[in-house]
């Protein structure tokens, strides 16, 4: 199907599916590294990959190091990002949503909002294309992690365990 | 006077003046090697410097090194950062807000928001103290660089030079 056509009731475009795999990838290499197990990639307008990359917090010792952000940097100086699309594996938090807002990036695609509630409406509200899977393996993956690792997850997200 | 002290009239708290001029020097450090001039310092609740940095967009040619990530990551992790405050030279863009917002930094003192109006607003109505010094050596270093390298200041904030 044409890059612009949508796969009916999903809101999904041809790309979107493989990115979410690539940032499913990139979660799994960070969890086996020790990591905070959260993936994403960059999109084109075209649903190639412009960069791809995993929360580094633990690996690199470097609190701004979320996988959104890993993703951006890794796709280097870009004039700028429209019609591209942010594809991660968890609800953006507000660093990584701010990210999106700021360098117009037109879509994200997530794949699970049940294990954290990130800036995702509020993307929308502000002119943001969003696109929910609801991934199962996505929301296993951070369940298990939040709950064997809770410090580090909580860490991550700058708030006290509570 | 004691750290939790005020200057009166100003918002600022010791440290702060000190913690401007810090953001200030790394501001004019990154125009001299090239870079865009915007500098931060993360201090603790004691005004003491937990890290400093400037936007290393040119220098590391990482899109994501705004000075606030930059001065962010160089503070290293942190398991909250409860009292502490954020200087920057320039109101800071809603990515570096939305680190502010995320890590529950306390405070935000700004340098200046007339060349830039950024997310200090949205973090005042979230509970960020914030105080805008509006400092004009602040403004001088931002208004000469967006007059001389206006291609590089709208890749750096995202949006294409009107």
């Amino acid at each position: 199907m044409s890059k612009e056509e949508r796969i009916p009731e999903t809101g999904l475009r041809a790309g979107d599916r493989e990115g979410l795999e690539i940032a499913l990838a990139e979660a799994q290499a960070g969890l086996l590294e020790g990591g905070v197990p959260i993936g994403a990639a960059l999109l084109d307008s075209d649903g190639r990959v412009m960069g791809r990359g995993h929360n580094r917090r633990v690996q690199d010792q470097d609190p701004s190091a979320h996988a959104e952000t890993d993703a951006f940097r890794k796709a280097g100086r870009q004039p700028h990002y429209r019609g591209t699309t942010m594809v991660t594996t968890l609800s953006p938090c507000w660093y990584c949503s701010g990210l999106v807002r700021q360098f117009g990036i037109s879509r994200l695609v997530v794949g699970e909002t049940r294990t954290f509630h990130g800036g995702h409406d509020w993307l929308a509200e502000h002119g943001v294309e969003v696109v929910v899977v609801d991934d199962e393996r996505c929301v296993r993956l951070m369940t298990e992690f939040v709950e064997q690792y809770p410090e580090l997850w909580f860490e991550d997200i700058g708030e006290e365990r509570p």
